[in-house]
């Protein structure tokens, strides 16, 4: 009765809404979900790691990724490439993986178009106030920067009408149940399912 | 955010894959959902009681309930009624209660028609083995009957793809961890929420 397919889990949100760090803690409680690693032409902070974090590429790479039709979405956003190698993805989900993606929302609408079967849920914060606390935390950008990632994330939020889920980030532990609900709930989905009973579901 | 209506969580299956178990786990679990009593015309089994099993009612008086379309679905099963009545659910969600019901598959589909924001689960033994064993282990009935029930719940099989979800009912713990799942992941459903975001979410 199991279908053999895994999941294709997209976390996305506005900047600042906690995405990163809902990922890693479901991550580490759910040892056997793939991550998804993408593609960026922004450079690391500090503390990201090639191939963990991202894969850090020139603008030049990225392209010709894009013209090769390599990249499963793509994204600009605040002047870099982000993208999500292709075959990496497909390849675990056949493998019966399941596999969480975390992207920005340009992103995740390409996904949707692609794999409507996806589990497309979106992070949002509790408040304006935790957003804006939440983007000048990571202290790594100037203000005007800053500003601006402010402005596109409040404009974001409307597209949660897009999503099958929303998950409100407030307390991250009980963010994380909600993930591990969706995922449980996702996999016990009729229609995810070819229901042949002979005598017993295997 | 948070929309004020309860959820209707609809628990179907075929007989003797055992929903009546799942269930009562399940409300003593999470003491706030609220569970529907059916209405029946069949005799109580050794157990059950009045007002907590079901209403246990004369034929006529149903039929007399039915006129008055006092029931939110009603269906005949082996030559008895079973109904829910209306009011009592229509109130509780209302009220921002989740509600769950066990119902027998006739039921449900009016349900369904009726209540398509319903959360349908449809509850399956792991083999025709388990089944019958069930089936035959109520003890409670002639064989004549046990093997009509039987043949009716393999037959009902077949009704799986008009749910939502599918719960195979192996393990008792496990499957009602599927259902508090479903329950949690059904409330982030985007669709179950009118989004205003108007600096924070409440």
């Amino acid at each position: 009765m199991e279908n053999n397919h895994g999941l294709l889990i997209v976390i996305s949100g506005p900047s600042g809404a906690g995405k990163g760090t809902l990922c890693q803690e479901l991550l580490r409680q759910m040892p056997d979900l793939r991550y998804s690693v993408s593609s960026t032409t922004r450079c690391p902070r500090p503390g990201e790691v090639e191939g963990i974090h991202y894969y850090f590429r020139q603008r030049q790479e990225f392209e010709v990724m894009l013209a090769r039709d390599e990249m499963l979405e793509w994204a600009e956003f605040c002047d870099h490439y982000y993208g999500t190698p292709r075959f990496a993805v497909e390849q675990a989900i056949k493998d019966g993986m399941d596999v969480i993606l975390e992207i920005e929302i340009q992103g995740a609408l390409q996904i949707k178009k692609r794999f409507p079967q996806g589990v497309f849920t979106f992070i949002v914060p509790p408040s304006l106030d935790v957003l804006s606390e939440r983007i000048h935390k990571r202290g790594t950008e100037s203000e005007e920067v800053i500003q601006k990632r402010l402005a596109t994330a409040i404009r974001e939020l409307e597209y949660v009408t897009e999503y099958d889920y929303v998950v409100i980030n407030d307390e991250v532990p009980l963010a994380v149940d909600k993930l591990k609900s969706i995922l449980v709930a996702e996999k016990c989905r009729v229609k995810r399912k070819p229901f042949v009973f002979k005598g017993e579901y295997k």
